[in-house]
């Protein structure tokens, strides 16, 4: 009988168990829990880990994706260990939200006009080199820069070390016949810089043999990569994950003080490498490719997730006065990243503005075109940062606004993310206060997610259970309100019809939680307007960008005043702008000169040292606000109720 | 007791034995041979040896200086093992010339007008930044660069990823004042292309305070390292020491043999890197800093040793049609290199011009200054290769000749190089046929060196013993000349007036060995002179580079026809033009874009497959040549001889 160890990221250390195992076993052996609300059946797919290293051998895998496979999940009740392994055991929510989170992606269009030759700095050419002769004996590199500079008409190129070991043999591999892929430009050069040799390969590609990049976005929460065409500008495959530096704390701050730890640093990039090279690997496997093919990527994300994955220092990003260590990151290339890319591929980190306006938000203003639009233009990331930009193709300004993470679940007794078990609308009986609620999933509510609260909130004020200052008016004729632990609160769900078998509650704690964060958000662009002198009136579209966007109910947001009051056709949602606009740089040079005219043209507003910004803050703290003739709409709604 | 291990280089297998075992003892175990004239009581030094690795304690250092010390040599017969140990013997004559050496290095003048501010592409700034605030959140990047923009004139900075990793820390460490090093320009770069941060340490440096170079040449044989005073020019330490690859072949087509062996390139690699940065240790403990103090080299050297130094395979180099990897290096960093300087030190290869006409004549024709002068001039580096350059500040014309060993001593039976023990001056008396000659180091003859051997067969052709086509008369009336087991020979010295106590005899074969490499240097520059349609008459400067220039006697190279037939004064010697070359590319921006201009203005010219070549190389085969008029000095005189 060969004994093997398990460690589960949770715990201490290592059980060592025989082969044969199931891991739900070990798991109970190390202490670790693992739900089973199947009973070990293998139906309900709730008991899913992933295994980092080691040998499993699976004995059922219902309710896994080939993709969840490829990354790693297992049905801890249907897997046993066949050697040491390592398992991380993911929060509950996480795997439902796998789950239920749909998979099939919406297409991609490639950006109108995109033409490669024109747009591409990347480039690939098919090379006929002349062998040398006893009367020709020039030096393989100057050869190959010989045919180069014919082929694509730049004068001049830089070869890697790496590259430069390898040369004579390729050449003569290919018998004179090589691929070579160059990069034109990179965004920090001249026009007159040497061009850069990435890869060069025996034999001749085919014309239409597609070139490899990938766009990634690095999110505190998830990972998104999209494997591209380079020569058609094709997506060829979509992948989320969630980054694994969660395990590692949920929110920038708590990853910042992590990264402070010995070591701490090392392990988040460690983490998130991981995150993103798995990714890589399955989109490959999709598109039956290599890592190693990939000579291109682009890296949107917020400055602390571009610190991290670079290893740079962040803490300066938390302490007062607040600056990052860097925001135009210079081009890197996938080695010293620590990507799987080609070694030498170009990995380009699109830049940012400042601590809280990274760069997902110049890729969001990059992807909504705002920054060439006439039109005045409010751009919100609804999220715990709540970055926010106003402006159009002649000025820009932006600031974070530290909204915190109510709108995330956090802070608020029962909430919760927008995955199964969710409440994501609720509607209040105005008569008998009796609530009705739409649940993720279709199945037991189990909390409230971000689009719940803000539609409860909405509703209970409309019915008048809660006031303008968000005070609880528990003396109403119904159950539901109460005195509960934490003061005034609104039952939304009994006991009975809760997944968890006690009462979803709403509580006057929580009301102030989302009007703070509700009033940061409202604030924040009410100061970037006053800033330049713009009323908010005059806005004409409002893009709500960043993946929770997808989940706001205008009407909703308008009456709790988190939006501004106008009408309903001026607000659009545009899902993962930071992802879109790392594609859309990927793709082409113009792009990615244009989003580093973005970030350096918007005038960064810090709100923390404002004291125009407390004033509007405070203001903001009523529902919908203290000056009611800044929301008409709701007023108008109020007095009919009433 | 306790065992230990020690390891001979030329041993199979280590040797096990108790500490305080001296390494004679251990040699003489492991079946290995080192030389002990004085009887092991450490006076004579000749059984020095290098401890390569582990731990010894010297009971004596006799003869050892400091320099030598560091270098790990020790006496065998009064060193004592106290570890696990590696040792290298090296060759008799290795010790003996160290031994004889001499050490005090001719002062360098800083060329003349050299101003750091003007010519040095590094440059030092000490920067005051103003600390973020609330109102100024500028990232540190920026910061630093805004500084750096403003005390250099330059408009943008490269950064490479692990300076950014302790940019934050940098700057708060030093309270905002710092000093960085930055390189304005590559060779190869435009000058709008940005500048490269290459150092940043807290604090303010003083203003004069050095910024560290090196000046690096790479000979087949002995490498040559000079310590540089970026900011003065001065050279503050000139080191010598044999390049460790000796051990894996003598020249360097044994060298590339062994490199394309499994393994055998990183091997070379690796004795060369060690070979350097034991050099720059030496150079840095003189000067009283540590190797990461230095933030520029230059490299000289052959096409195979700058090869094999970047582990570049040098395969192409020796097989038809010979051409190399690269002769125009980009500029490289030294952590990417292996060298000990600073990991982001601009490592700065000079450019080659083919595969037998590397980056040491490039250089040495920088250091010679032909290429900036209006006479005629022709550089001649005498040696294996047997490079040559003719030309002025109009044209260069360069080929390389194919010598042979010869003039080192090797393929002659009593040949050896120019140290302890060889006689390198020969007069053989007219009437007599009775030699006299001179030892280096005054001690008994153990062979000739090549100017011993180029001095003994001029001597020989004007007293008559040897004919014009070299063939040795043994009729004459001394028991000199005689028929030897290689055929007629001539005893230059008698067994007992010899070191090894035998006769030391120079044979027909020898002769005709010489004859073959003096006559493919004559007939290399005939080839040069005629390709450019210039009489050979015309040349006005003759200058004898490469270190085994400075052994030649002028008068009796024109007697064998090694050096063509003009006044001495046009002839002259200089040293070691590469290191020389490379140190003035060091210093100065425009002569690095000076070294570049001449290699690429170097007209290579192949020889092996040029008829012309081998009809000029048949007739002078010659004493001096077929056609006596080219030497009118030498038929005049041997017109008075007889």
């Amino acid at each position: 009988m060969t004994i093997h160890t398990v460690l589960f990221d949770s715990a201490d250390k290592p059980v060592k168990v025989p082969t044969g195992t199931l891991l739900a076993d070990a798991a109970r052996l190390a202490g670790v829990e693992i739900a089973q609300p199947c009973g070990g059946q293998g139906r309900c797919g709730r008991c899913a880990v992933k295994v980092t290293s080691g040998t499993v051998r699976r004995r059922s895998s219902l309710r896994l994706s080939p993709d969840d496979l490829a990354l790693g999940y297992a049905l801890a009740c249907q897997t046993v260990v066949e050697g040491n392994v390592a398992v991380l055991v993911p929060p509950q929510e996480r795997i439902e939200r796998r789950l239920t989170m749909d998979r099939v992606a919406a297409e991609v269009s490639v950006p109108p006009g995109y033409n490669y030759e024109q747009n591409q700095s990347v480039r690939r050419y098919a090379l006929n080199l002349k062998p040398p002769t006893m009367e020709e004996q020039t030096d393989d590199w100057s050869r190959l820069q010989a045919a180069l500079r014919q082929a694509s008409g730049r004068s001049d190129f830089h070869v890697s070390l790496p590259l430069l070991r390898r040369l004579g043999e390729t050449l003569r591999a290919g018998d004179w016949q090589v691929t070579a892929v160059i990069e034109t430009a990179a965004w920090d050069c001249c026009r007159d810089c040497p061009a850069r040799l990435i890869d060069l390969r025996p034999g001749l590609a085919e014309e239409d043999e597609p070139l490899w990049g990938v766009a990634i976005d690095i999110g505190t929460t998830t990972v998104t990569v999209w494997l591209v065409d380079l020569l058609s500008g094709q997506v060829r495959a979509q992948v989320v994950d969630y980054n694994q530096q969660i395990a590692r704390g949920e929110d920038v701050i708590s990853r910042i003080i992590y990264a402070g730890k010995n070591g701490g640093g090392e392990e988040l990039r460690n983490l998130v490498l991981d995150t993103i090279n798995g990714l890589i690997q399955l989109a490959c496997k999709r598109a039956q490719i290599t890592p190693g093919d990939i000579v291109k990527a682009t890296v949107a994300g917020n400055s602390t997730m571009i610190h991290l994955l670079l290893g740079i220092p962040a803490a300066s990003i938390r302490l007062a006065p607040f600056v990052t260590a860097i925001n135009e990151v210079p081009p890197l290339r996938g080695a010293e990243v620590g990507l799987t890319v080609h070694p030498e591929a170009t990995v380009d980190c699109l830049p940012g503005v400042a601590s809280y306006v990274g760069a997902d938000i110049s890729a969001g203003v990059l992807s909504s075109g705002m920054d060439e639009d006439a039109r005045l233009t409010l751009f919100l990331d609804v999220g715990t940062n709540g970055e926010t930009v106003l402006g159009s193709s002649e000025w820009l300004v932006t600031c974070a606004c530290s909204a915190g993470p109510a709108f995330e679940g956090a802070g608020v007794q029962h909430g919760m993310r927008a995955t199964a078990g969710a409440i994501e609308e609720v509607w209040v009986n105005g008569a008998t206060y009796e609530p009705s609620y739409r649940v993720i999933g279709n199945v037991k509510p189990r909390g409230l997610c971000g689009s719940g609260l803000i539609s409860l909130l909405a509703e209970m004020f409309l019915v008048g259970v809660v006031d303008k200052g968000g005070h609880i008016h528990v003396d109403l004729p119904t159950p539901r309100l109460r005195i509960g632990e934490h003061g005034p609160e609104y039952v939304v769900a009994w006991a009975n019809d809760t997944e968890q078998g006690e009462d979803i509650v709403f509580t006057n704690v929580d009301i102030d939680n989302l009007l703070r964060a509700k009033a940061a958000i409202y604030a924040g662009f009410t100061v970037l307007a006053d800033s330049v002198g713009v009323p908010l009136e005059a806005v004409e579209r409002v893009l709500i960008g960043g993946s929770f966007g997808k989940y706001i109910n205008v009407e909703k947001g308008v009456q709790i005043g988190l939006l501004p009051d106008m009408p309903w056709e001026r607000f659009q949602f545009l899902g993962n702008t930071s992802v879109l606009g790392a594609y859309m740089a990927l793709l082409d040079h113009s792009a990615r000169s244009r989003v580093q005219d973005i970030a350096s043209r918007m005038t960064y507003i810090e709100l923390s040292a404002d004291n125009h910004f407390y004033d509007a803050f405070t203001s903001a703290l009523f529902l919908p606000h203290t000056d009611v003739e800044r929301f008409p709409s709701v007023h108008a709604l109020q007095s009919s109720a009433t």
